[in-house]
């Protein structure tokens, strides 16, 4: 895939601080799967399972890592982490788009907002009284921000996307389209049979370097904050409740919901549509997978899973009846224990 | 918590109808919770397990219940209901921002909509031809309000809300930012295996004191309407489909997904992440679990749930396994019964 | 219902390529179910089941198939496929609401963007340098179109979508409101503890005759694209993760998740909330029940299902115990056994 950029092989083998093999001369203009690439495009191993595709590439160069270079038939970048270094290398073929500064025509900013001047605000962007936006954000067409909000330098919020008052979102952070920060949490109290409305006074506080998918919708605290540390990665439609804190570089695949009060630490992986009871603590380094049902805090970290992988149809109804009367066969296990027990006694 | 309005406690206890105990004079302004609050604050006792934080508070005031006046070592303001008595209070302290009645020059009303001079209508909100919108509404920025439909008096559309044509909200609703109402049903027909769309001329009716989180979407129906009796509460990412009814103050947490023509009855309430199949009926007062699966009609109010609580990874690897293998297991446990049978047999 | 449209079952019929029976002169000017139906009105028979209803119906005239005309009591149009005739019947008498060609005072159009002189902009909309807007598109109040990104001729996006730069969108689409199109996909590198965003430089292809419901979220390709094939049909609240394939005329019913680079086949069904995980195939006609957790590549086509269905929470709770203790059971099973087997010995 053509890349907007070109750039030697020798230069870019600098910037990802790897070591060249090969011909630093050679211009990449682009990138693409091992098996894919052509000659001026750069491709990479990431796991030693690809290696044949490897020993048949016809890229220009691959990163990959030390072990690998005696495979590779062609130019190459050696690095410890390959992945990593194909991050940073697509970073600077493709560099990301930054609008340039400057406020739309047609968005509407409310006097007693701080704009810094390097802000870029699309069409039709809304900002209340009191909002301050750093240096170099990025607010997206349709992007509301409300009063007293705040957005630290670099973050971007890419289109139609809600950030309630109050609410403040760190430094370098990214914000896919469609997602809702600082709404309500359902805090309700019950008047004979009424549920009545408990106003929800907290906020959402978001730490530096969050990245967060589309309709995402993170509520904010109803007494004291929601909290996303730095480096948090949310993946599309998470939900995060009230009073939620998520530690630090904690990654969370998508349709994941969190209900309320729940602290989840550090570092930790949750695996797409889980769904996390509220008031529990889930420790620093904790993995769940996908689907997974987490009813009780997790204390110490490793993996952790729940759920029935799909079956064939009739297999499935069957095993679903088994389950129901799973009461009734342990009883049945118990009698015959009781009466082989017996037989037993009486051969004596 | 710093409020914006400051009260003294002998107001307040009128306000919320509860019985002072202590300092009427004393002034409030502000709210925490039991174990933070100071001197000018208002805390409430949620539980009688908290009462051990209750004895070493440093509230100003506690709101609590009558069983737990000789436990507080504060001044105090006794209710049956304390947590109802809490929403009141935060509703005296932090009052509701209202912005005030009028039309944002950037909003586009189209010719023959209907508003009422006391409602406001933000920056980039649009209305189309023969829509309503009553006295004391709320449309926040990029709100979309379709052909002819209605919004009751004193409901609030928070931010990039979609309401389609022909959908009518009631009264005090409060809507999240990123909610459709009024999608069209997934109805299809199958045209010799390609799917053909079938349009969606029903609508969606949402009653009096509804609330809706952020990025809820509520379909159409098909023939005949979708029905949001009064007082329900749906939370966040709440999927709501064709020609359901919900019954009047049912509670419907995050990421809960409801087909097809399922009828729900009047308070009930449904966990986090629950799965509700269509075309089934769900009685009064019925709760169900987070995340529970439900497949066919509940007909009695009572408590339903399903679904496996995560376990270790490598547990739940292998009662994966044997969940498999119930079935034969099942028919090991006949054999068991018939061989043991046999040998009991030869004994008589 | 009544229909804006009114038309004698005579022209209807034709329409249909159906067979009349009764009075052709008869005018249909709504519909309503059969139970419902008054004489100018039209209903349908959906289901034999439904018989009863028929053999009582009020209706004007009813759509069935040639085994029902005996038990019509009134005029009739038979067709082989009632429910297709139906969607074509309700397509004629309410037809769809088209706003006229034109570009909204409010829209935002970039310089360098090519919009045909016959598609809708409505206000609120933005369209960035060098998309392509096609004949008949209609672009609803607040959606996005990023730069050098298409719409093919006839493809409606009804409010508040954001169609990331870039991606395509073929023929005679519909997508509802909220939904998200080119989001980057949960690319991750991790670099000593910390993530690091993958830039997501491939794109999002829709073919034809798609359709997505409210607040879905499709991410675009890491590398290459994510592809959804002509003819398929999302209800609300899909995710859609990068790379992920689907296959023509495959339709997934709300909050299903699919990770990414998994690949769909043609004329599958996914039912509402499954959740599918990434790098896996699943072959063509595969259905998959609601709320089914597919954990691995399903080969052929037929019926896949798992989760536990709901019941009363007193013996959900003693069953989890049971599943939780499966792995115990199986070994006094074996013990039991064994030990029979020795009893059994001994008689020998």
């Amino acid at each position: 895939m053509k890349a907007p950029v070109t750039i030697s092989l020798h230069e870019l083998a600098e910037r990802l601080g790897g070591e060249l093999r090969g011909d630093g001369e050679l211009l990449i203009g682009g990138v693409a799967g091992l098996d894919q690439a052509g000659p001026g495009e750069l491709a990479f191993l990431a796991h030693r399972k690809y290696r044949p595709k490897l020993r048949e590439t016809r890229a220009g160069a691959v990163i990959l890592s030390p072990a690998e270079v005696e495979h590779c038939p062609v130019a190459a970048v050696v690095v410890t982490n390959p992945q990593l270094a194909w991050a940073r290398a697509l970073a600077v073929l493709y560099p990301e788009h930054r609008p340039a500064p400057g406020v739309a025509p047609s968005a509407v900013v409310a006097p007693g907002a701080e704009i810094d001047p390097s802000a870029h605000l699309g069409p039709c962007v809304v900002v209340e009284s009191g909002a301050r936006i750093g240096a170099g954000v990025v607010l997206g067409p349709g992007c509301f921000v409300g009063r007293e909000a705040t957005i630290g330098e670099g973050s971007r919020l890419l289109a139609n996307v809600t950030l309630y008052h109050d609410c403040h979102i760190g430094r370098n952070c990214l914000i896919h389209a469609g997602t809702v920060i600082g709404s309500d949490g359902f805090g309700l109290a019950n008047d004979g049979g009424r549920w009545v409305h408990i106003p929800q006074i907290g906020r959402v506080i978001v730490g530096d370097d969050v990245e967060m998918g589309a309709n995402c919708a993170i509520d904010r605290g109803a007494l004291g904050d929601t909290v996303i540390e730095e480096g948090v990665k949310l993946d599309n439609q998470v939900h995060v409740a009230h009073n939620v804190h998520i530690g630090a570089h904690t990654a969370i695949a998508g349709c994941v919901g969190i209900a309320g009060s729940t602290r989840i630490g550090a570092h930790c992986a949750v695996g797409g549509a889980a769904a996390i009871t509220g008031h529990i603590e889930i420790a620093d380094g904790v993995q769940i997978g996908g689907m997974a049902m987490v009813t009780r805090s997790i204390r110490e970290a490793g993996a952790w899973a729940s759920g029935l992988p799909a079956q064939r149809q009739a297999e499935w109804r069957r095993a679903v009846v088994r389950f129901r009367n799973i009461d009734e066969l342990v009883k049945r296990v118990e009698e015959l224990e009781r009466r082989l027990q017996e037989q037993e006694n009486k051969e004596d």
